[in-house]
């Protein structure tokens, strides 16, 4: 099933806005328990309460072999009716972007992925080309480094823009096949909130809320779109590290299902 | 080592200054060899050639875990004065980039790696705390899409630049370890000029040269320094697919020695 398809099933069925970053780190997890064992955990605990799980490749790769092998596992225990996306952020030239285009939707067999613009069209056109699959571009990102390059003033017809709007309007104009989202970072409001407005029906993947430390009121407010929606509120360590007690997935799950409902409240606000 | 003395060192005993890229492809490969089995020839046919390896990691993800695990024993395999760079182009949030650096300079175990830019300055300093580590920033890529970011115009004081040459400024001004480095495409030698201009003293990894198509002697004319170093020269597909025959390893020693003897030619020229 194409995966925004897949996504507008999950949200309606679970009534949810909310996806957890499966960010899995050995230092913050509860004593004694395996990275998969942790991740089946917190999936068997949360998996009513999602749109979407997005596992951040980067944590895996930082236990080597084992690591990557429990993604694998992961990826796999996932109910196949909620997508999972590939937090990856991959950009390299076309040849080699076709390899990881492969690695990440047929060798690991995730839904969606996300990618840097950085190296421009023919750097995401392997990954675009997988029509089922989604591609959420970097646009604004959530880290203060963001304003390093994103938020430079661009002298670009028809009037000057920072950098992240160009990428915005650029990956807006690729967008042929509907495939395609943004990543907007929730600490920066007000960038967001010029992206909705250029693209009112552009899918947002939007990180930051929870430890990052982004207002869930005015994410809603800036990111949603007419339907109310259009937007994927990523939390990952508030939600995995609820708890270092054994109780830890149920403490997930009281965390996801009032983040779940705080969305579903605000975004459904007169 | 550090990682620019192990360089050096590389440069100096086999007066080199040719990377060759492990981007090591099923597809490409002579039939019924192993990818592991396929990187030792090509490193016992070319270590006393070769200034740096530089395995790009998206082709062995491609393969899933087998694929990982070859690159893994690819890493330990090469002669350890010979330092190895992880084309990794990884970009992220300082937390998550902390996991990146982790995976590539301790799991892994290469001496540098590439990055990209796109998320600013706390995304690439956990790469950069490893001092003996080089960290390579994306500037100029090698391919087409390149312009489509990369070369906007941006105002920014003094003078009005382009978006690579700010990324280059700003790594110059971050680079107070010396351990920084900056990618430049060969195919693009007018930008490579203008890079080396600016920055006289900088380490320059050039990818783009053989298959991509780029023009060795403009490169060496723009982009060696003062020393008619401090440029790394890469070259995959075209010295590791040579021939497709039993004498593969041969095949890629001849390649690999003519380049490095027209780069050593080109450089010395006057």
């Amino acid at each position: 099933m194409k995966f925004t398809e897949k996504l507008a099933n999950a949200t309606a069925k679970n009534n949810s806005l909310l996806c957890i970053g499966l960010d899995t780190d050995l230092a913050a997890m509860p004593e004694n328990t395996g990275v998969f064992e942790f991740n089946k955990a917190i999936i068997d605990a949360t998996a009513d309460l999602v749109c979407a799980y997005k596992p951040n490749l980067a944590f895996y790769e930082a236990m080597g072999i084992p690591g990557l092998q429990a993604l694998q596992k992961t990826v796999k225990y996932i109910p196949g009716d909620i997508p999972v996306i590939a937090d990856a952020k991959r950009g390299d030239i076309g040849n080699t972007a076709k390899a990881y285009a492969k690695a990440i939707f047929e060798v690991w067999g995730f839904d969606a992925v996300t990618a840097s613009p950085y190296l421009g069209y023919d750097s995401l056109e392997p990954f675009l080309n997988y029509q089922e699959k989604g591609t959420f571009i970097l646009c604004r990102t959530s880290n203060a480094g963001a304003i390093d390059f994103q938020s430079l003033p661009c002298n670009v017809p028809p009037s000057p823009r920072q950098l992240f709007e160009i990428v915005a309007d650029k990956a807006s104009g690729w967008n042929k096949n509907g495939n395609i989202g943004l990543v907007v970072g929730a600490t920066y409001p007000e960038e967001l909130s010029i992206i909705r407005q250029s693209h009112p029906n552009m899918l947002l993947l939007i990180p930051g809320v929870g430890a990052q430390g982004g207002d869930l009121e005015a994410v809603i407010r800036n990111g949603k779109d007419a339907q109310r929606a259009g937007i994927i509120i990523n939390s990952s360590r508030q939600v995995l590290y609820a708890s270092k007690g054994k109780d830890f997935a149920a403490a997930s799950r009281k965390v996801a299902e009032q983040t779940r409902d705080t969305i579903n409240r605000l975004r459904n606000a007169k």
